[in-house]
């Protein structure tokens, strides 16, 4: 089974609470034991689990990778967008969760956020589960 | 089958080799092909597969990250580790592995390795096998 | 079903497009519905998604990391490649994609790429196909 989340990210660079509807995609799913892949299929964007409850990381994730990977960088490609590829690539396009009694196993502090780097944009992301 | 190992970080950025535990629960799940998606449920520490045998490759890594990712940088987040919540998700929570025949097929030099950001500390992870 | 694949990396930085080995071994398989883990067994190496059409894109990864992850850094480890063991291990050794209706799920301008960091040199890459 695949689900699939729309999204309007707000910002060039946010990162995007999704653990809402990846919980909903299991429970729809009635799948008990098994994985979750969220997979994000865009090139510029990006899937990572980090901490949820303080939103001060998440801002610091973004503050950070914008001064080390900046759009200013003397980029080849002539869409302007380099820096977010790079980072995307560092982020990762997919997480990998574990299912276990129809619940994810996240941590205490863990939340799975959809990375946007070259926003405001119209977005999507796919849950595959498997049994 | 999820199974879970429990560690104690002797540092506050070191990388500990779990490739034994990995392929303990192999054994132990009796499954001959699938995968293993290990798990990270931190979100200071993550998981990755790199160099087992000399130990200078991940000594490097730890250094390499600190000198450019150092704790000192003016982040936001009150608690002070926000250094070690973006190696994480650099380095990401969980990574995936082929069961072949009863093993994991890792490459020659390869080792499944917790990466501990902000140690030391009582750990632990999870290995989720699929067939 | 675990497909091998070999390859010769060009240089000693690069990303191969390995998009039409994963269909192949996709096809192979015959599974209409699952998960592809697409997995390299070498410790210098990475697997990632990103973007296939505009080639200034992987180039412009490639120089931005040889820029910020130089070999020339004073590292320990004494085979003289720890920039490429940090960059294998910040791009990821694996990458998993869905399989739906027999077809990988890309996006648009989604290429799947073999990074080689300390090339020129034989290679191969994993596919295991989950149902």
């Amino acid at each position: 089974m695949v689900f699939e989340y729309r999204i309007s990210t707000p910002s060039r660079e946010c990162l995007v609470n999704i653990t809402k509807q990846v919980e909903s995609a299991i429970s729809k799913s009635g799948i008990l034991e098994g994985s979750a892949i969220i997979y994000c299929p865009h090139t510029t964007a990006g899937i990572t689990i980090n901490e949820g409850a303080d939103p001060s990381v998440v801002k610091d994730i973004v503050y950070f990778l914008n001064d080390k990977i900046p759009s200013s960088y003397p980029f080849d490609h002539a869409e302007g967008n380099s820096d977010a590829h790079i980072k995307a690539s560092f982020i990762g396009s997919s997480v990998c969760a574990i299912i276990d009694n129809g619940r994810i196993l996240l941590g205490t502090w863990q939340a799975i956020f959809f990375c946007e780097f070259d926003g405001p944009r119209a977005r999507r992301f796919l849950v595959k589960i498997l049994s």
